[in-house]
């Protein structure tokens, strides 16, 4: 039991502005991360399997010719970041349940503090620093992928006339429709891993405050 | 004047523990901020004038035939997401050092603060919370913009013979090192603003520590 100022802090005895504090924020960031972490996991596997299953055979003037995703190197890396993306999500939200039944069959010091403080999950797996880390880099990485994927999409759709790049775009009909709703999912997965991203660091911030404030009043 | 537990905080009296954190962290992470700081602002402004300037006239079989970079949409956008980025790094810096010398002047209470801690620069400028959201969204941005032009110039470089894109580089070689160069230095402009959101984010995490373990104190 530590004691900070006139507030006593314990697991059993948490203040009540800490209190109301969690009851009022936690509830939405906590649903907002399940949230983003639930859609990264579908749409990311979603995305991967529009792209990687896109292709399309034309027959022109008796030639067969045909479209792959592999021709467009973009969309190869746009199918392997969300495939990434989609696991890791996948891992770290079992690896979040995982620890909170472990947890409450084996209860030591700092997990009896992150069950009774009400905030079981999001302080479970924000121990590992690393994950904001990880979320943030992965952002990078898929923001990446779709904005190269996006570029390719461009030339395809209208051409690069001053390099006499044709448009593809009008032979391979189905194959851009399905490529760009790969794209639009895989933006969509960007836009949650960035928000999910700055979630991690909110909370971040919100357990360096409490472990700064805990350390200071023991001090 | 707050008291914090055991430990007495006021601008004139630094608790030990604090102090020696400060000068050793403090240093390094001010001199890495300065320095990333100037890199943007150069580096930035070095690689939008590289792909501003970029422009080759070929004459082929008395054809004249001009490449500019205007041609290449990505390079456009990584020439405004450069310009964008240097112009804030400059107004950022200059905001830091007025903030400085206007604090020194007119000192008020949180100014005080912040100088007696010793930590004139970055706390007065990460006081402005959004800078830190600011940093974070150029960063995703330069980094898009990199992403979309390095597409290009892959596709510009190896051609995409599936799709009879030409390779362009074979006949507008001044032109392709140009951009080359140009895309290599606004990598690094965007992993340096990657580097500083980060550093931004750090700052932002002991400025939230001090004043939670502040408030609780004064509770």
């Amino acid at each position: 039991m530590t004691s900070g100022g006139d507030v006593t802090v314990s697991p059993g005895n948490v203040p009540v502005y800490h209190k109301n504090n969690l009851e009022v924020i936690d509830r939405r960031v906590k649903v907002a991360e399940v949230v983003l972490r639930c859609m990264i996991c579908g749409l990311g596997i979603l995305a991967a399997v529009l792209v990687g299953s896109d292709t399309q055979v034309r027959e022109i003037f008796t030639i067969r010719k045909k479209a792959k995703f592999t021709d467009m190197k973009a969309l190869v890396f746009l199918l392997i970041a969300n495939g990434i993306a989609a696991g890791y999500s996948f891992i770290q939200s079992l690896r979040c349940v995982v620890s909170v039944i472990r947890g409450s069959l084996l209860v030591n010091k700092p997990l009896a503090w992150a069950i009774f403080s009400g905030d079981q999950v999001s302080h479970l797996c924000l121990r590992l620093r690393l994950s904001c880390f990880t979320l943030r880099v992965m952002a990078y990485v898929l923001m990446a992928a779709f904005a190269a994927a996006a570029q390719s999409s461009v030339i395809a759709e209208m051409g690069q006339p001053e390099w006499q790049w044709m448009k593809v775009c009008n032979l391979y009909e189905k194959f851009c429709t399905q490529a760009g709703e790969g794209m639009v999912i895989a933006l969509v997965v960007s836009l949650s891993m960035i928000t999910l991203s700055f979630i991690s660091a909110f909370n971040l911030f919100r357990l360096y405050g409490e472990t700064e404030a805990q350390n200071r009043g023991g001090w």
